[in-house]
């Protein structure tokens, strides 16, 4: 996959370069969770129920591109790293659509993983794959081990009390008094933010980047996570269930941007992300053609009115 | 406190020195979850609430004194990873108290986490708490990174699906056909066994004793987290709301070792486990009175028919 890179990028079709990754982390993760005979519970059907199939993938690619923008530098480590954060992404998908929490009954156009496999397996499932990325990443024998525990702290960073958790606890608790667009904005940061954050972050640990272009990194991946979950926002107000995969206007209850800005100050906010998104990817001093393009494809045609 | 160990063993005081331990692991699982201001919401609250208070810290001071027994090498790693498993046990029962589990309301004579916090951030707090056990191991900085990892990986697969989730998944819903003793004992290794090997490994990882000895410690936990958890059924069996602090008679439907077996061989079981444990200690060539007298501590008054 690397030959790519040392192409000049015009002549990449990105679209096939992001399909050719899609498959490689698939395959990935169907490795990380191959079972024994024995093992064959209804909790590891409900793990691999709830990891594989039609995920976009977007979060481990953005891991990938950012070592493969560094001139391919520890790029198995981010091929694994990158699957465990989509492993931390899916036990995140099972817990939000419990009944106790937002009660949705479809995920990526099937059933959602307590509506096939009762709730107690469902939040055993989400722990065993929130406990898998660990390991994940802990296994990874071929990068030093230092590097695998600076990408561990910045993961759990990512999910506990100041991320993902946090969002969750935030978005069923407190949100639907929430009036001002700044609130909501820093709910999707905990919610969506910090976990693109986390992956653009350990793609650039991963390639022992310098801690100024790490930082760069950072504040690129903050931006494009946080106009992720706007353009989501966008789609639950305008989707249709076909195309979304999941419940949509689930969240008519709650305050979005959408709902507090409307739709066209959204999408230009969306779009204003991008712009701060692309300039800190220029001040990283990466080879970031490819990532510009990525993210442009997976917001465009959300953010178009 | 490793002043004791240049002593005589037959000088110290046990009661005293595990006391002064569980000070110590209390004070460090304070610090553990100490939250700032802007961080204080119902889930930081639910996660110190199932974490501090009056557990007995088996599993860290089992870790500790591990390390002890070498000579206190690798202590201060010892201590932090012993609190890490401490918060992945208060994890698993904050889940196996649910409504969908066990539906058990009371824990350590307090009303479950769920109970006094929701279903929702219950969950959530499980989550949070797990995710810190392991973003705890990971930022303990006056350890190498390869005993970090080492101890992540002992975790984590102590956590998954060859463990901790995998035993509740099922007890849950095959338990209740076993017929066969055995099939209980494997189970009582799933649920309880496997975090006490895991903490007893990771002392003695934290210790760099060699691959030997730290196989020997891993078989003397194993039998000491298995007579540790068939001492547990015969509390659920014989107790009383009082003395156990939790629901006593909720395994009544479901067969264990003391309901297959009779009391009478569930003790002379555990007592057995406990004979195995001392002969693996010996094996280890570890000063292990202290641990000796530890486990003959926590389990002798249980086991007395």
């Amino acid at each position: 996959m690397n030959l790519h890179l040392s192409e000049t990028h015009e002549d990449i079709d990105l679209d096939q370069h992001v399909a050719l990754l899609r498959d490689e982390v698939n395959a990935r993760l169907d490795l990380i969770l191959q079972f024994l005979p024995a093992q064959q519970t209804g909790l590891c059907s409900a793990m691999r129920y709830s990891l594989l199939g039609s995920g976009k993938r977007v979060r481990p690619i953005l891991c990938i591109l950012v070592s493969e923008a560094a001139g391919g530098r520890g790029r198995a480590f981010a091929l694994d790293a990158g699957c465990a954060i989509e492993l931390v992404h899916a036990a995140s998908l099972i817990l939000d659509d419990l009944p106790c929490m937002d009660a949705a009954t479809t995920r990526r156009g099937r059933p959602a993983t307590y509506k096939k496999f009762g709730d107690a397996t469902a939040i055993l499932a989400s722990i065993g794959l929130l406990n898998r990325a660990y390991e994940v990443i802990a296994e990874h024998s071929s990068t030093d081990d230092a590097i695998r525990t600076a990408a561990i702290r910045v993961l759990a960073t990512a999910v506990g009390t100041d991320g993902l958790v946090a969002g969750q606890e935030i978005d069923l608790n407190e949100r639907s008094a929430f009036t001002d667009a700044s609130r909501v904005e820093g709910l999707n940061w905990l919610k969506t933010g910090v976990l693109f954050s986390a992956a653009a972050e350990i793609g650039a640990i991963a390639a022992e980047l310098e801690p100024d272009a790490i930082r760069a990194v950072k504040r690129f991946s903050r931006h494009v996570g946080v106009a992720f979950q706007t353009a989501d926002d966008l789609i639950d107000q305008e989707g249709e269930l076909q195309s979304a995969g999941k419940d949509v206007r689930q969240d008519d209850y709650k305050p979005t941007l959408v709902s507090l800005m409307g739709k066209d100050a959204a999408r230009y906010s969306c779009r204003q992300r991008l712009e701060e998104a692309r300039a800190a990817l220029a001040e990283s001093n990466l080879d970031g053609a490819l990532l510009k393009s990525f993210v442009d494809s997976i917001l465009a045609h959300r953010t178009q009115g």
